[in-house]
């Protein structure tokens, strides 16, 4: 996280019931729009993504409703979780850990489910490093009754999103990946097509209800329940940083922090989770065969002080992930790919010491930015 | 807030799947026990008080159960919004504002309603600055399969609750009140009896699915979703200095400025909304007739800088709440009287000036608190 955003959440607290609060809510929420692609209204809610991810399933469907939804990864299967909690009639389209989701095979399963009402999917699936194409399910499915809702916890703010051009109905994202501030604050904007569903149902709600949400924010400039004030003034200080340095820029910051992470993949002799996808903002390089990945990253962690992640479930052992959105830059990667070396060299594998910075350095010297 | 949270909250920020988070974790969830007077296993949950509160009502009963709720103000009236919202047929008690519940009214609710369930209350309803006596309830409900769930965001950390000694069945309460952070961080604790039910039940719930939290905050040392990790390490730190103050001189704080603050309103001409059972964490003092309290309000905070909170529906304009809950000591007293007495005499009302400060300190003078 940023000093300057620390130091405005150690600013004494204001009171969430006060015209200075509305001023800054009004503010933080109108900077998210560009990074959601929307001229929508962002509804701001105190809780983690998983909890925007359940109020688009609550708000959008009813009980019974049937739902496609994209299982690639952890966060994908989440999606069913919750479905199911709330006795949707969920359909499944399994994708191999670590590939995107072709729109032929969403637009297959609307026509085996002709009833299904919403499709479900991650912009980016950080279990697996990878991203689908919204861009074309969108387009796809253009023309169909049938709702698109986005997890975008990994990619706005990481990457371009377009909700309004590519037909996405609910976006939702969290506070604690590029907008780089703690956890538990949440993201959601509508469409038209959702507010005016969300408008008809009774799906039995209270915290998570966005219509009363919605219209406390827009009208009457606060929240329905008490705001998480702090994490509000951060958000609005974080996104004035990101306006600051351009979208454009903050979008081109993160494609070399991953291509640079990515190049240390062949220079190691180490493959890519997500070749032909992958994602901007996180980067998964598997561990080589006699190597305890999950070892790996201890001693990344321990050991050296870089943080990075394992594989989950499947992939448990046999993955290293190096997380880079937000506050991080480009010199960055030469110290996680640097930390992976002396890891991978502690767990005896054989390799030229060296090679992955030096691939990271032949990346980042070609490109000017900063 | 004070500063020592609040530079706590700055610290750079620490992975929530970490051994470093886990350790504070259970230490701060330990250090709640206490509070709530509890033995049982506290959770905690990204979300504000409200989210917690429509956990209780989701966890323990099922669509069609029905429920007795006490309606003494707008918190009251809250418990009733969620039971509908979520299918449950809820058989209100409804108080005079300020006014206590009294134990006979449940039991005869309960007489009246056989199959009811759960008893929903305040321990201290924020909206009329009035107490309900949780005690009591808790004894006249003793020996019926009727669980007791009572709303303690404005009374966990202001005076004693004794959850288990009581037979409270959840208790629940909210990081922005007496415990000195910012708002978006919940606790609840619950009885064997309310997990037995919460493990029977398949009411839809998903962020808010206690047992799944409960099984990996006492098992795992995590939390089910991403945690709110800055708002965790303010909540530890606030604990370590709560306890270091001592709770029995923490409760005696918060009498000591509620007896003061009242001590203002006779000497004032000014009526108090809960004379009976008034709320050691919030004093309310009635604002004469023809003097626009919602005025007076303002002007305390616009012009001297006095946040104090008026009065909501029935008693909009008719009343000044001070909040004395937290981070305040007892000359904070003197100031806030002071600046009602200025705003009072601003809005037209005749009274003798020193009259109110006056009648604090002379409550003040007479014990030693630091």
């Amino acid at each position: 996280m940023p000093p300057e955003v620390l130091l405005e959440m150690a600013r004494p607290i204001i009171h969430h019931r006060t015209p200075e609060f509305s001023a800054i809510l009004d503010q933080a929420r109108e900077r998210m729009q560009p990074l959601l692609g929307t001229k929508r209204e962002v509804i701001l809610l105190a809780s983690s993504g998983s909890g925007a991810m359940e109020a688009s399933v609550t708000n959008l469907l009813a009980p019974g409703d049937e739902a496609i939804f994209v299982n690639g990864g952890k966060f994908g299967e989440r999606w069913g979780r919750i479905l199911k909690a709330h006795g949707m009639v969920p359909h499944e389209i399994i994708v191999e850990w670590g590939r995107a989701v072709r729109p032929e095979q969403i637009i297959d399963a609307l026509r085996a489910r002709p009833n299904a009402r919403a499709v479900f999917v991650q912009a980016s699936e950080t279990s697996t490093c990878a991203v689908h194409p919204i861009a074309e399910i969108g387009a796809a499915m253009r023309g169909r009754d049938v709702m698109l809702i986005v997890d975008g916890i990994t990619s706005v703010g990481v990457f371009e999103q377009r909700m309004d051009e590519w037909g996405v109905d609910a976006l939702v994202t969290g506070s604690q990946k590029a907008l780089m501030l703690p956890p538990g604050l949440a993201m959601i904007a509508l469409s038209d097509r959702a507010l005016a569903r969300a408008s008809e149902l009774k799906t039995p709600r209270f915290y998570f209800d966005l219509q009363r949400e919605l219209r406390l924010q827009r009208d009457e400039h606060t929240t329905a329940w008490t705001a998480a004030v702090s994490l509000i003034l951060g958000l609005n200080k974080a996104l004035e940083m990101i306006h600051a340095e351009g979208l454009p820029r903050v979008y081109a910051r993160h494609r070399l922090m991953a291509e640079a992470a990515r190049a240390a993949g062949p220079a190691l002799g180490l493959g890519l989770i997500a070749p032909d996808n992958p994602a901007p903002g996180v980067s998964g390089l598997l561990t080589p065969p006699g190597v305890d990945g999950a070892k790996v990253v201890r001693h990344m962690r321990d050991v050296l002080g870089v943080s990075v992640q394992g594989g989950q479930d499947q992939m448990k052992g046999k993955l290293v992930r190096i997380g880079h959105m937000g506050h991080v830059g480009p010199f960055d990667m030469l110290v996680a790919i640097g930390a992976l070396e002396l890891a991978l060299e502690a767990g005896g594998y054989r390799f030229q010491v060296g090679a992955g910075v030096q691939a990271v350095q032949e990346r980042l010297h070609r490109e000017t930015w900063s």
